[in-house]
């Protein structure tokens, strides 16, 4: 509830048409469904511009159910559930219209048939191992309305495939770099392009990779400017961060 | 050296105005002045749009000097000097025009009167420790142009201080997040606005926040979306990408 | 054996009521029952106001039939058993009555009717996937006397729906914060009530979150007075000290 | 603001003996003075039941004076002010009344004369070295008014030298249990008493305690049912969540 | 190949009983078997006292079937095999006499029938999901000719269970302290024996026990002398250690 | 692309005899196939002196195919597959030629019937645990061309088995020490050796080796001179390096 | 107060002769002198076989004085004082007779003038940088009566040196294997003896030794019987250990 | 001793002309000279091919001289002291001609006026920063006798001044790669040329870099292959394994 809203909702008071106990319950009740285990912040479009995404990771299939039967009814469209398992996702397309990708594990529910997409992302990646968080990066961008360009295994060991593609890459308005072992990419492309980098750790490799953390600890130590980082495989935060800065409009003055 | 120029440097060798050993030795020679132990990168405004930023720390007074020479020479100002200790800020200002900032370790060589800043950086921090962390984001926001809002003190244990400026925080372009300790500021001011938010862990603290650490995971596993993180301390690195998303340009389509 | 017991013990003795074979005999046999592998502590009522629980994991079904046994020959009833496996729970619910909860893993032997239940103790979690911990720690409570209000999926990230029910958190004797991912809740309602607030990392997330250490690092370094924190998902200690400072008698002078 | 503050409010602008413009003023403006630097939470007694305390670390002796300043004209005493170093508390003293004890390096400005201490809290530590830690848990604990009994040097490792003070233990309301090196003492107190138990690990100790590590983490897997944990040498958050629980009335029903 | 033999062997070089080449060959190869995948060590029990023991641990049955088959040929019985899956012991007692204990997973090959025991060992643990390791501790230990003195679930929680045996615990010889969580026995039983005790921490626990950690560390900083550790469930170590010092000869002079 | 290709290249656009366009075009096409989800790197054996190497983990059969197929068109024998797990080696050898070795999970496709194996590398490990990495690491050295001479379970705590083979050791021009647990066997070997010895810390271990970490640890902190370290279980890294140093030509002056 | 004393106290308490309130108090009061900060314990002597020693690391000198005194009016000479730094050493030796050793930090307090020494205890360490922690351990073993053997910078890249002294190290009851870097002196000697050997990780090194945790884990690896470890640069406790196992007296049965 | 030393020796015991005792003492003291507190080892020039080298740091004054004087009276010259602080090297240059190189603390005793160096060896580092640690790597190779590339800032946000230095990268025998912060450049190397890459992680960085270990994993974890690791900022350490591989005989055959 932000500050127009509270000057409204007093001012209904003020001239009667309100009660300061409807008033009290409205400020408290408002924004979200109560489902026990969850609350459906509905609210979350007009305070973020984005609805809200579920998180299939730890939740049954019942639960799942419950707060996309909230979001459909609301009127909620192309519904994201990400890290949702290949047998909640069978079950949940037998209720449910759902596009599921089996890499990335990730739905769109009730999806739209055509998304007009803008822009450019660009999703690049180290080596075919770290395709699926890619996957889960490109289509939350594209979800979201942003084209994406996919450009894979082009890791640092071989420059020549990355500067191949100098061109898609420098015009980019965001760039997600996805890598595993050594975490590299993000501080070569970082010293490429003139736009944002979101650098996403993987926990592809073995040994002192420790599941990402030498990803990790490498883009966050980048020397490349305009680079920050997401948690390790977390494809979904970094697409819709793309997605975010890729469609926002030019600052005006 | 993008397409554009490859190109047109094969063109003038292929119409004879370039001999090969001369194209040869530009594609080599020319991105960058050698000063031994440095290699000062005057392409770097054109490939990135920001000019080189030196890194105060572990230089002496001299390589800094033959660099702000370099730079000087080629036309540069408004040229920033992060991590730089106040003594060599001292010797640095007997050669140099410099504005020092001695909570933040920052110095402005050769500074521009008036600067036009435009658009809206929000820095906002937990407590009163984290201040010369938020200054530096502020001041390196500011040299690139960005009109910066300063919100100190709001850590989430009283939550109506950052409440009391939603207005500010909801109008921003982008929010950089300075908190040390347990470092929840990030996701909750990543649930009340719509866009980026850049969270700086700081080492602020004591025991178990293990110099930064406790902040730096809290902010990587944040469950507000649009959140990315930098590294512990790095003002400068959160000022400069909040500043290249608030000046971005809007997506045309 | 307390200061009293010994006293009283000593002045039989010299009294010739005991003698001291029996004495030393006394002091050193009775608090508990030898199993070979558990020794069953039928004092621990006594000296610490609580009688056994039974820790499941790591024990066979027999050795927890043994304890089970020997406690409720001494009396006793509602008896916990945490982390106990459902197929255990099968197994032992052939011998003894058995209120088992899936979720959450715990059962209550040979389960009381009708408890008496007093004060208020909040439990409140971040997200859907902390609701187990929840659940053992509510349920713990509830065996120990305390009344329960369960608060789920109020994260930081939305904050209206935490505050929206700010009048049961204000009015709670002790509240049960469980967070995994950044851990922010408890700083959050630590700064909102004026009771103890403990504090439960959960080992929910993935990437950086460590199996809860950024959770555990975030409570630990909470910046509101008055947190305390207990070990990544237990929520049976948080539901056990919740409950003893619920039901404390208030100081007298 | 809490619901009855909100509702009267509300109700002031129905009855039209405030403007809405002013409610919404007053609900933003009020519970803290803004300083620039610190904004000082003058409403935090009324919302926690005790007044704000000065974390003195990283603050500058202006930045203290400033604060102390505003709490003392919102017409506070009895002020807490930790981790402030000598030198400071030397400059403090200047133009404030001021108790400083230089071991615990806590601060006590505006000194009340003669506390009401009431109930138990027993401060305990396991070696000589701790006694800061204790000292600043101890002196927190008395000034809000809570009644201390110190128990120093009553390692493990001599168990006859704790047993010997059974009788102050086993009558305390809260127990601050403070140990370095692999700081057992919380569970074998923990397993002695039947009120809380918060621990403290120390940082003393050298090798693998690794600033307290191993202290930290040997209590947060105590054993032993009614122990928490608060941040490596946290004595203030100890004898703050002590004295709270140490001072709370007894349930009703 | 100790002085003596270097010097026996030279001497027969010199009176022309054994040629250089025979004699470098000695040198070289007597002290072991070449298996290819494994050198079976005839000469420890000469060096070390003890016979070769066999991990069983990332071995197949046919390597282990090989080694066995290598020193019953040349003598050995008692054999210990230590972390022996029970799939394989079921393969191996097929070919070879075989006790084998289920619980510590370790088997004696061509078992001795009556073994002569000596001294005392107490093997001593926190809680019943610590008799796996206790038993592999003492197993060991028996195999090896020490009489062993169990006493299991004796934590530190519960001091009165530990007490009621100190005569057992005060007159051993060498004792093992088994525990994981917060490893706090292994301090406890070194302030009331006066001879060494062998810390093992074990795996057992959750969350910030870290697979043993959390007991490693606080053990490593007992502060309890006499206190040395080996690694985590490394219950053989221990019990190996603990005979050798049960069953050493006095110091003569 | 180095600089004599890229003087013959810009010679020939300007003899006219290649376009501009097509040079560009040249500059970046070349050096790989773009398979979609893996770019194979043919330039990669003149780039660097040995062909690509397909790693196996994280790649379906359908992606392995894919560039086999690829690199067998291109001409390329004696293909390296590594960490390739047996269900994808029996689905690869129904279509291609391929050599499995089950303990190392690495394959050879269109194998070489008789390779010419020059020099001497030596493969040593300290138990037999730790063969699977060894000959990943001697396959590995085999297939590019170098003699290998195997030495296993020759841990430190036996010196008389690595002694023995004292005169093999001497006459290697490298030497690949593999150890788990403590990992001192590189050092042993270093100081034994005067070639370049390589260690690789491999997971074989349980407890405080936390995976390889503490051989990892042990390695970088050897006191030998010329021992260098790869990753943990990187038998493959191991063997490459080992072979790059065993086949170099002698410095020439 | 063990078994004995127990019963004797009771059947005192029995006879008529103690009356129960002295009996109480004696159990309770006997075996330490309180100081305030710290608590003498008188006992540990009877207990344990060895007196108290003072551990100096933050000890005040007014501290460590109170302690000496209550020590030497009880009788003790030969009182150690480990971790002293040389001012507090030099302001001590101003009141008492002190023995002190500059390279380990360790003092003597009222040295007996000729100790017998009995049996043999080895002292070894890797490098030079080592020698303060072995000689914190051979002057430890000294006072409490133990003959040393030190042998100094016999690290394993040199293997020659420690073999040369194989006579020395066989015919040792204990040896303590000091070392700092990849710490594998002690797997080393514990292939080479039959008697227990006691690791001490040394915070000698630089980069990824991690102040000892390389060494650490290193010994706690340790593939040879019979090795246990104590904490980073714990001299005297591995000597206390050492000569505690070199006085034992034999098994008798 | 290897075994055409031992044949020769026994044969000589054979034929008389050695006896028994002698023999044994010299296979036991011959190899190096013992100063107490070090055992010089003159042997290390024939085992390895290298002298010895002192490592300075934790050396006193006197120690150095005493090591420097043994290794000059037995004939060494251009003995290299690394970590050499400046007052120890001032000290000893009184006594011994010294080159004494500040930046990277090593110095050269009894230097060689004319080397004679061969072959290439390319020292080449990401910054600045981290030349102290190049040159301590290029001083030793050079003393050992390689011919020294030194190339400096040439770090992976830059690429263009890396490659433009392709020509002496790709002729260079064995690179060391010396990087903090992120360590991207041992893999951008390592993917550019057919020879050794030894990577050397350096302590420069702030924040997450976490002392080098950031570097260091990303280095363990190069996806290139070719690349060892040493320990972090030990340059001397790989330029040893730099100037060893360079200088290797061919192999013949």
């Amino acid at each position: 509830m932000d500050k127009t809203e509270l000057m409204n909702l007093l001012r209904a008071v003020e001239s009667g048409s309100v009660t300061p106990e409807a008033a009290a319950a409205q400020i408290k009740a408002a924004p979200f469904e109560e489902l026990g285990y969850a609350k459906v912040d509905h609210h979350r479009a007009v305070r973020q511009g984005v609805q809200e995404v579920i998180y299939g990771q730890g939740k049954t299939v019942e639960q799942i159910e419950g707060i996309l039967t909230s979001m459909l009814e609301s009127g909620c469209r192309d519904i994201l559930i990400t890290r949702l398992q290949p047998e909640k996702a069978t079950a949940l397309s037998e209720k449910f219209e759902l596009e599921y990708n089996e890499l990335a594990h990730i739905a769109i529910a009730a999806p739209v048939k055509e998304r007009k997409l803008v822009g450019s992302v660009v999703v690049a990646c180290g080596g075919t191992s770290d395709i699926p968080v890619c996957e889960e990066a490109a289509i939350t961008a594209e979800v979201l309305g942003s084209r994406v360009h996919r450009m894979y295994d082009v890791g640092v060991s071989g420059l020549h495939r990355l500067l191949s593609q100098l061109d898609v890459l420098t015009t980019a308005r965001a760039v997600v770099a996805v890598a595993g072992m050594e975490g590299a990419l993000a501080s070569v492309i970082g010293g490429l392009v003139d736009c944002p980098v979101i650098a996403v750790p993987t926990s592809v490799g073995y040994g002192a990779s420790f599941g990402g953390v030498a990803a990790l600890l490498a883009m966050l130590n980048s020397c490349a400017s305009g680079v920050s980082v997401v948690n390790i495989d977390n494809g979904f935060g970094a697409g819709y961060l793309a997605s975010m800065i890729n469609k926002a409009e030019g600052v005006r003055e």
